[in-house]
């Protein structure tokens, strides 16, 4: 391995030399800036022989340096060894971060290279702003990668499908015109975006070009008249052929935005937002504003904040593909107890368990896939966030007793699921119980908040938080997320964190956002506690002090029992959960069989 | 009344046409945007006749109209009755703001004049570019009072004291040290401020020109090398002549800072936060600035944020102060509930109550004045938040039975106070005792919070509002403020409130600031309750998932029993409740004698 990545270095080093570049850069990105990146772009991996899901190579003509974080140290160390490629550990004391490197080593004049489409734009303008401070220059528009990854994979293309007004609940005329109107209320007449899930829930389109997320490559120019979709031909069926036609949508080759940038007819100012384009694309969209003599306008993207909001029609498909999801996940439940529980039956694996789980979601009603892979985490595992179990690499098997963590999802026309539930699969400890139960109220008192309209995430994040915090503990990750209607499982905003981010403003929580409520104990070495449950905001009370909002439940999946020790939850708390538990019952009864419905009553009865 | 207020808006509009100004603008403000203004500042008084604490007069040659709020639209229609001046209702439907009446009314070549001393930088530069966008100008270098009010008071002028270590804990050259680093480190030599209470707090003085405030009316510019201080000659004294010296600290007139800001040897940029200067000051350092080739650099004042955070010595004379300030509210409670109960004695007002409240702080030892007036509302009159008792005016008699609130506090050379307590004077309905248990619940969260370094209040603010909201209740305030160290009684940061306002980062809390936890219920024409505790920022445990603060409390004073409903405690308030209760009694019992010992015994059971 460590050869071929020595050998490939070098060959890197040669294009490098060609094209006068003396460092070149390789992040771990796509054109869009995608959660999950296809083969075709693993161009760092390739290289640098380091699989991880995040990290950077920075080559020049006598050193390479690969940067990721604390996830990969161990995996990085081991894949790198013999490869010539120092690790760059993130975060940890005096390692420079790669614009601080990168402003120590380049020279007066020195050229430093990347692939502009895999970078955002943000991250480009720090690093041209880097290579200025050096006196240096960049060289974005070549991937080095070309010439020399022979075999390298074709990009994803799969044909697009279009949503009916029965699973969008809005057509792409009312959205095209709440758009339009949100461009002109900035003074523009044309809006450019590349962020896939927003072209997508733009034009109610759906495609499966990125792994769980359900979005075709493309990139899009709207103004007052048209639509520009930039599409590989491919994608295109008939059914997109014609509903293009008859919505003024032009359908242009995938890679043809940034030369279209410089022909199109610019009548005013064009919007982006420097977080939904790359650098590429900001580049072509500047100098094409500047020389019709417009303006390239950045704003927050206004297709995030109208796709958060979901509508009736969306909310009531969630409503129901939930709960067809939580009586899956039940099923599940079951199943693993008694299997693992069962002497005379094989063994189980961690991986083994996932796949029947996955298995239990496709048999349901307009499933389209997984939201994200199934993490099944047994003991130990659990306590990594992001564990996934792979055999042959880290697949445990299933013991009874002590607690597996399942956290999974699914994709299907109605909606997008994301659920975590930590089950006792035999006897467990009284720490393992009195965590659990923690993890439980904090869950339960996020999810039973009333606040005014206005609130944001950061003022609620305290109510599932602070039964940690008086303990002493804490989770290192935000309590929830957004989530997308047969989109992507994570969006943004809204967001549960506690920490506000300069100079990007929280947004306020308002009726039809669904958000996770995910709060967690994570010991290392010992054990992984996660509940997640999926709330929708709901109009509470409107009276002569406001407008009161809550939160209403969508997931309905039992809290394991045996994992409840009722001297850690306070009475509102007990309260909270003999309530969800009732409401569980009424809300899956109906899907189940007779056997399941007896497991159902038992782990719903009152505490 | 209102003949003499048209004569003197005649007499104004003939010094308007005499200076070409076409609509001149009076604010309620000094040099300095003080909280309370001295009578020589009361212009917009002494013209509309309008005595609110808060109001705009604008003048045109055939229109005057007066701006105020919601708590002085009564009032203010009362007191202009007859003069000619309109009542415009801030934040009522359809009336204007003054810039946007501007926007309409001032022509193209008009002329809108202020004095630009009383204006803050912010509000100055929003009237420029109102004045720019109606192609109209500015003149702001006149007071028009000047010639018509005759008998107009002088500015306040009060001999200064210097406070020794032994209050401070940190001398005047290692503050100066620290805000030099800060200028450094925003690349500025030099430094202007304005605000009275940052300036007394860096050099260690205190004043008492501004009502409850000891502060002395002066400017302040501090470079690598000096300090000049801007002040009345009447204020200096031999000690601070002699201390001058000793510190390199220039003592110039007090309104000679605009004209040396022009003949200044700039030796590098100049700072300031445009928060804490005038527009007329802004003016004069932006000309010296630029005739210099510097720049005048706007950042957030380091003095807040240095300010806030208190020493050792300065939390350890807080500590013993606001025992002492406890126990004679304690006394106060005492004397009120048995004294409104005594048939035979005299019946007392709310504002004699007020001045015995008054009186028994005057005897506490290192006592130099209130912190703010004392407010005592009895009943329905404790529903409006910033209620003052006037004999003849509004100064209800006590009766034994309902509520009386208290909200006062002290100047101390060892700090300030501020403390609210509800008093049950007799029998209390069901509603009453439930709403006052809601307050306290509100009060112990907040004050029982365990949180991790890096929380603002924002953060932390639903802890105090979680009880409220869920019954469908609100308080139309922050939660908290900060307080100085004898020094302004509302200071800022910290606070705690849920909103944030865009543009300004809430600050982190942080050990050894100080804050108030003031929830209430307020109905009006019917009650209103507020429980206010002062606490302090603490260490609470540091590892390894990060560093925990807490709240101690520094004010002393039980809950009143009578109040509580236990039923609507919850165990963990309780606890609290009688945690803080057994503190109570232990931090007071010393400083008193037997028969309030008896009385602080009984109001202190556990519940």
């Amino acid at each position: 391995m460590s050869i071929t990545n020595r050998d490939r270095i070098e060959k890197l080093r040669a294009a490098m030399r060609a094209a006068g570049i003396d460092y070149y850069m390789i992040p771990t990105g796509d054109f869009h800036n995608s959660e999950y990146v296809a083969e075709h772009f693993r161009t760092r991996e390739f290289f640098s022989g380091f699989t991880g899901s995040a990290g950077t190579l920075v080559v020049s003509m006598d050193e390479a340096y690969l940067w990721t974080d604390g996830r990969y140290f161990i995996q990085a160390a081991g894949e790198l060894e013999g490869s010539g490629i120092g690790l760059m550990k993130m975060s940890e004391p005096g390692v420079p971060t790669i614009r601080e490197f990168l402003g120590q080593k380049m020279g007066e004049g020195s050229v430093l290279g990347f692939d502009g489409r895999c970078v955002s734009c943000k991250e480009g303008r720090a690093l041209e702003a880097a290579a200025r401070k050096a006196k240096g220059s960049l060289r974005t528009d070549l991937d080095l990668a070309d010439g020399i990854w022979e075999d390298r994979p074709g990009l994803p293309c799969h044909p697009v499908i279009v949503l009916g007004d029965e699973y969008t609940g809005e057509d792409i005329e009312s959205k095209l015109g709440r758009l339009r109107e949100k461009a002109e209320e900035y003074g523009c007449v044309s809006y450019i975006d590349s962020k896939l899930d927003c072209i997508m829930w733009l034009l109610n389109l759906r495609g499966e070009d990125v792994e769980c997320n359900p979005v075709a490559l493309s990139h899009m120019l709207v103004d007052q008249s048209n639509v520009y979709l930039f599409i590989q031909e491919g994608e295109i069926t008939g059914e997109l052929r014609a509903y293009a036609a008859l919505h003024r949508i032009s359908l242009l080759p995938y890679d043809d935005l940034e030369d279209f940038l410089g022909i199109y007819d610019h009548r005013g100012d064009l919007m982006c937002d420097p977080a939904s384009i790359s650098y590429s694309v900001y580049l072509a969209a500047k100098k094409g504003a500047a020389n019709a003599a417009c303006r390239l306008k950045e704003e927050e993207s206004p297709l995030e904040e109208l796709k958060c909001v979901k509508n009736e029609v969306e909310m009531s498909n969630i409503r129901s593909c939930y709960r067809q999801d939580s009586a899956a996940l039940c099923r599940f439940i079951m199943w693993v107890t008694e299997r693992v529980n069962d002497t005379s039956a094989e063994p189980v694996t961690e991986s083994g368990a996932a796949h029947y789980l996955d298995h239990l979601r496709s048999l349901l009603p307009d499933f389209m896939g997984l939201s994200f892979a199934t993490i099944s985490a047994y003991g130990p595992n659990a306590a990594m966030m992001h564990y996934e179990a792979v055999p042959g690499i880290s697949d445990a098997e299933l013991k009874p007793e002590g607690m597996l963590l399942v956290d999974s999802g699914g994709q299907y026309m109605t909606g997008t699921t994301d659920v975590t539930r930590t089950i006792a699969l035999g006897p467990v400890t009284d720490e393992m119980r009195k965590h659990y139960t923690l993890t439980a109220v904090s869950n339960l008192q996020l999810q039973g908040a009333v606040f005014l309209d206005g609130c944001t995430g950061a003022n609620l994040d305290i109510l599932a938080r602070e039964p940690m915090w008086r303990e002493g503990l804490d989770y290192k990750c935000g309590t929830g997320h957004g989530i997308g209607y047969f989109l992507n499982v994570h969006e943004s905003p809204p967001s549960i964190r506690w920490r506000v981010f300069p100079g990007r403003q929280d947004k306020a929580l308002a009726p039809g956002m669904i958000v996770s409520d995910e709060p967690g104990v994570y010991l290392e070495g010992r054990y992984g506690i996660r509940i997640e449950t999926i709330l929708e905001v709901v109009e509470h009370e409107t009276n002569e002090w406001g407008r009161f909002l809550a939160f209403e439940p969508l997931t309905w999946v039992p809290f394991d029992r045996k994992l409840i020790d009722v001297r850690y939850l306070t009475p509102q708390t007990r309260e909270l959960l003999n309530d969800y538990h009732a409401r569980v019952r009424e809300e899956l009864a109906p899907l189940m069989d007779s056997r399941e419905q007896e497991w159902l009553f038992a782990q719903t009865e009152p505490f």
